[in-house]
């Protein structure tokens, strides 16, 4: 438990390593007289840290004279943000790997043509050091069951699912095959959907959808202080936030059912009307969980219900939101209107041009991956429960040529967080007998 | 081989980890109201990665706005460079490591106190983080023999030796133990004498020196490029270079033995000359060894010699260079007169109030390691062989309060190696197996 | 003339010493203990530079160590952008150009309480420097016609009139007093108004509005390069233009007169179809006049209208747009629906917020200084001729408490130009008989 | 009298602007394409501002995104210390004035070739800004002397005259003319001597030098605080230091004659002292003036003292210390061993390196100006009276290829002076009749 909290088996420094490795690759290029050209203003590839560390969000580098080479702006991304961690997630093998990676764009030239890692040369070594972390992690639960723990990309910024290694590793070991996709639905289901599984060939048999009371009550107007009272018309009203998480997930042509993640404030009458309302308005079982407190037998009632789906006939065939050849910006517009019922996206004038110059480009065909608060269905995390006509803004957009998707940015996100007034690093020590307290 | 190379047992990145948790609490702290009074200004805690980047030397951090904290100067050295480092190869125990942490100073108040990782609150969860990498690695040879590898505080700017825990752990386990200090044996030999065997009780039997006689060619006054002929004439002048490694280990009271460490180009005649200078000269033995080529085989007559040596009574007592009550100043002018044949020792009127303010504080009795070019006995890297009547400048000195001595830095020393203009890296990639190559 | 583009009377050097007098000032106050508690992340006053330099648009200061203090983000406003000019321009005498300066907000502490000029005891010395510029510059025109030239705030950041002391002085010594009012009428004419009139108690009796065949014909949908054929179709199109800023005047109570400023490429059939449109569309009159090829000659046909509507009976009361106890938001959205025709104002909530506290400081009786493009209607510069319906967003609000003004800046403003790829100065230079050339 | 001290006739604020239009113009061309091959990192032109402003000594620029330009260190010297000054005081008339600015050295490129102002086609702009300044200012003291106030390069890094324009107007226009040499006359002299008289072929007369009786105690080593007691035993010891700048001066050639610039605390005995010692010791006469409290008539028996040597057959012919065509490095110890006594003056090799450079590319003829503390007659400030045998360290060298001299920098020379705890500027303020307070 505390190693996969703590350094693991390693693979986030080697993601870590790689990353930089091409970082300081670039700016010695440009040091060593710039064969390439590359312009100084617009170096795109950032540094990573496996560190929450707001100080590093922005810095000028290259600072103290001649040799320490040309000052320009940089910063660092918490090492999940990096692309090396969505190719790492994405790639089917270590060839894969190294051709994603050699695809990456780090820089332009003074003329706007753009400068890959391939360019630089970086992709072979970076490569060699993910070389044992590519391996999937096999780990066991603490009653014992198997589960692969590999690869986390920031799903605030890139597509937020594990490593399709590890799924299909996964897959070829076992007959059923969990995996989580982070975030709400709208985010994480739909990247997985549309990102994952279109890249690796995948076909999910069955969605999951995690609810708790508290988040549904959240959503019908109680404020957080108030949460552990039982509101049952608050649940109610905030149902209407779970129901469109049902009906997004079946417009992919899976078949649902929804987990209750018990919490010991939840009541009784809150649970029955959580099942009542999902039988009744979505024609789908609700299933009270309650692994927090007693491990796996806790979900035995899901996963006969699971079992269940898997052997039902199927109803629909398993589907993308939108066929790769779409525009890019249509993209975005279907995911937001289908998804979240915006009535409308807008973007600026420089946004649509920087699309199209992708699309010239040849990227016209991958995903969008929409980097968007989690908080709501809209672009504003206050907009609560089930939001319908609002505009979702795109802020800016980044082509992810070695993930092969573009990210557009709705709001502010963050790639870098801070610490908090009291970092958990405070509690965190070895005990009398040398166990680690404090790391939860 | 390439393990060793690349992540290893994770050690460098549980380290760099350890340091930069310090770092971004020292920032998170300022930020969030600076109860403590640091200044920014003199925050001297720098950040640490584990690459050779030379963009990252100098830098400004905390830029982009209010939420990203106080713009400051700052930069990163590389992680053997860190005090976390030398702590961490000094520490006894856990304990040890945990206190040491807490005494390194990180900054100071407008009022110019010291502010330290203990006040931070930082050394129980960077102990956390250190605590599997400070478990010694055990490693074995080609041949099978064993081996710890473990720490490597850089020679540049530390003590430049691997851990006490190691060392302590092999004490345990074998009869004779060899350890090695890097660098030349005026900085290599007189830091693990005075720092290392000091701070952990060790009394060495024997002094390994390693020659070649390319080196001594060198210092003989043989350009690089006529290294591999043979001089016979330029052997014997740059001998006097030996010479003195020779005596200067034996002020320390530890009986001699010259390895010399064959290269291809060497001639008999070359061989023969040191061996007998070494006898003439020193009245000690000079051993050919050839296990570059043959392995452990090719030091057979050198182990037996010191398996003689060390059966043989001892002529002189372990002895320090100079007593823990010496003056910091007195301590640098002591080795820099008895080792390095210095002239004077210099230091701007800064320097020596520091090292009194060092003195005032408590840290008087602290060992002092020097940083020093490793081409000569002086400060000056061009000057060869055995130079006497120099004098050594002091630069600037720092106070290491964890690992417990006065860094006392003369000349020109790099806490952050760039880049060559074609770097290793370009040659390192996976071959049609999946096997590393161009890594040596 | 000459003078006049270059130091002149020295009054914008000493407007910029003034200015960087207090930048000095503060940060020294933060550098010798920062009694006043500021926040060095929040202080807003920048320093100024007369020159179009955009490599000081931002900045790194205090950089190189602890004596010279603590680092911050920094950047050069061109002077003319400075709240010193704004004051200089709008204050009555020295008592009153003294209490403004010192009213100027500097910074805030770390708690968000405002820092003034006051607080840092530089106005009395700023105004010191001021003393001489005060004095109004008395110049002749090349036919020797008395003109004050004095003062030029930004029309991009501020409100773009000249000074109120010039102003006043014109009055007390002649019978009629021609002010310029920058830009578009919508801006320049609107600030004239409703800022600078509603100050300084001014009334005026005529507004002559400057429109150009060329710019109609562009608003008509002509592009660049086609401007010099006769197009009377197009003029006709884009006469909605020039008919919406007379609409837009007459909403101050102010009589109106067009000048026709010609151009060599103007045709009669064009200048005849301006002057019928004004009196078919606005009963108004359009006058020709020829000042650029002829001098004051050229305008005497607009002198004499002039003359006439200055003695005609008055049809409506001088009134202001809005009243000053209007509340700062709908005071931009009074502006916006009523004069560019917008169907409405956006603006974040960080910006919303904004302006609330200025209200709740008790900033809420000031103008709102509308910091736009000069080349349409609307914030889109593309957007010609006279659009309606279109969206008006508030970027950034800042508070001149000073000058007495809220700015809202909608659409990227900028406060410090950049040179052209060939600056004009390339060909300014002396002669050989020491006479400047090149200077326009 | 205040007007000096402000805005003046503005000449400081015209130097100014020519200064920062290069160097906006220096990173504009850098931004439009960089023809000139301009190595961002080695911009030597600094920027310059009339402001004590320790803020700016060191800055990044061109930060906030690409279309600000390229990122790099910069900072701003106060207008004094600009080579603009230098040149200003140097050039004969507006075409010199325009050939040297042209051939300032701004930069290099990546292969370390010199790039000057013509190259960047400044000069003539530059030289268009500087016309009226450049003519003399003449203006009377409270009395009605004629003086001329005009120019004045910054005695810490270049040579502290006023402009050469000034004093050879001065020369048509007077029998007598008196002019100011700052600091100690070991600077002020020397380089009134070897720069100035070189440049302008001027052959001075006679030198008085200015001396206080308090100085003089304070060089005996009475301290700061008992200067005001009699003390005529500390007196004869720091006479010391009077003797040696009187040998120093007449080493050049020149008659000498001392004033004793009178304090209220100095009594008769000590004023007897001194007119004793300097008649004994040196042969010369040393005459008591009042004029700071009586004006000219407390000078007038050292203006007779003066016109008698002018009358008197010249003893010696003026000479410079060295010759042109002496070694740079040698110029420089000419100067340290002859008039401060230095033994020797050291230097590192990048800096003697950099000399042969400047010799190399042809400017071994030009004199050198020593950059040094006034405090004392070697580089340390607290070595007072008449120090032998110090060291002088050249810290750094630069070019000065518009003003045509080498600047030796030896100790910390301040490049842009920091402002008091309490500035002056807190006590400046207009009176309520509007007359200025505060300005000394």
């Amino acid at each position: 438990m505390e190693a996969i909290n703590l350094h693991f088996t390693g693979d986030f420094h080697a993601i870590t390593a790689a990353h930089n490795l091409l970082s300081a690759m670039i700016d010695n290029h440009i040091y060593w007289g710039n064969e390439l050209g590359i312009d100084s203003r617009r170096v795109s590839w950032r540094r990573a840290i496996d560190m929450n560390d707001r100080s590093l969000r922005e810095i000028t580098s290259s600072l103290g004279g001649v040799s320490n080479g040309y000052p320009r702006t940089d910063g660092f991304d918490i090492t999940v943000a990096s692309e090396v961690m969505a190719v790492f997630c994405l790639a089917t093998d270590l060839a894969d790997l190294e051709a994603r990676l050699a695809r990456m764009i780090v820089a332009e030239t003074r003329d706007r043509k753009p400068v890959t890692c391939g360019d630089i040369g970086a992709a072979p070594a970076m490569t060699v050091l993910l070389k044992d972390a590519f391996d999937p992690n096999l780990v066991q639960t603490l009653e014992g069951n198997p589960a692969f723990v590999h690869g986390g990309p920031f799903a605030n910024i890139a597509h937020g699912c594990n490593s399709v290694s590890a799924t299909t590793a996964a897959l070829a070991l076992a007959d059923v095959v969990v995996t989580e996709a982070g975030f709400g639905a709208d985010l994480g289901a739909e990247k997985f959907f549309d990102i994952k599984c279109r890249k690796a060939g995948l076909v999910p048999d069955v969605a999951v959808i995690v609810a708790t009371i508290r988040a549904l009550k959240m959503h019908g107007g109680v404020g957080k202080a108030d949460l552990s009272k039982e509101n049952v018309v608050a649940l109610e009203t905030g149902f209407a936030n779970l129901e469109r998480h049902i009906e997004n997930t079946r417009k992919f042509g899976v078949p649902v059912v929804v987990c209750v993640n018990k919490f010991v404030t939840d009541t009784d009458a809150e649970v029955e009307a959580v099942i009542r309302l999902t039988r009744e308005k979505c024609g789908a079982d609700a299933i009270l969980c309650t692994h927090w407190g007693e491990g796996s037998k806790g979900t035995e009632a899901l996963a006969y219900k699971v079992a269940e789906l898997l052997d039902a006939p199927r109803e629909a065939e398993f589907t993308h939101l939108y066929p790769s050849e779409m525009g890019l910006f249509q993209k975005v517009e279907t995911i937001a209107k289908t998804l979240y019922r915006a009535s409308a996206v807008t973007a600026d004038a420089s946004v649509k041009k920087r699309l199209a110059e992708f699309e010239a480009a040849g990227y016209g065909h991958v995903p969008v991956c929409i980097a968007k608060t989690q908080s709501s269905f809209s672009a504003d995390a206050n907009a609560k429960n089930a939001p319908e006509g609002h505009v979702l803004p795109i802020r800016e957009v980044h082509l992810a040529a070695g993930a092969e998707f573009v990210v557009a940015v709705c709001g502010d996100i963050m790639r870098m967080p801070g610490l908090p007034k009291v970092p958990s690093a405070l509690h965190i020590k070895l005990d009398a007998n040398g166990m680690i307290e404090g790391l939860s």
